[in-house]
């Protein structure tokens, strides 16, 4: 799940963790385009981890689309249990 | 603030509340477009209220766009807080 490239998978580190990863991978080759995806409580820290980058450190990106869905995650007790994801899509716009 | 008119503040009141506050709106009038917004940690819980009322309540909701933000919130200690924020619009395709 992590191979897809240009992706950032949002989870409990620290915001600035995430932050640095859209940098660094926005830095390497000819990267246009990136995308975060979360779920659940983390979906706060990605919208942070794209304002904080657009906002302090790469002024050239902007939002391109957001996505909103919802994953069905099984349970240890059995059934499935819903969850909120989200995907925001940055590019650079040179 | 809550003046406006076809919009959910969504904060920390239970899920179901905007959710049904979402479907009152729906049901009252010619009310083609809701929007939903929020900031900080409600953010989650907008993403989960667009996606319940979506899949178990209105199916023929579609999130027509997402907006991401950033407000300066003042601080009593002097200086600001900058928080991200979410807006969330659905309309109905009848």
């Amino acid at each position: 799940m992590s191979k897809e490239p240009n992706t950032v998978f949002v989870g409990r580190k620290p915001t600035m963790n995430y932050v640095l990863a859209v940098i660094t991978l926005f830095g390497s080759g000819d990267t246009k385009e990136v995308t975060l995806k979360a779920r659940g409580q983390a979906i706060t820290t990605a919208v942070d981890v794209a304002e904080i980058t657009r906002r302090r450190f790469m002024e050239n990106l902007k939002v391109e689309r957001v996505n909103l869905g919802t994953e069905d995650i099984p349970m240890q007790e059995g059934g499935t249990r819903s969850v909120s994801t989200i995907e925001i899509t940055l590019t650079k716009s040179s």
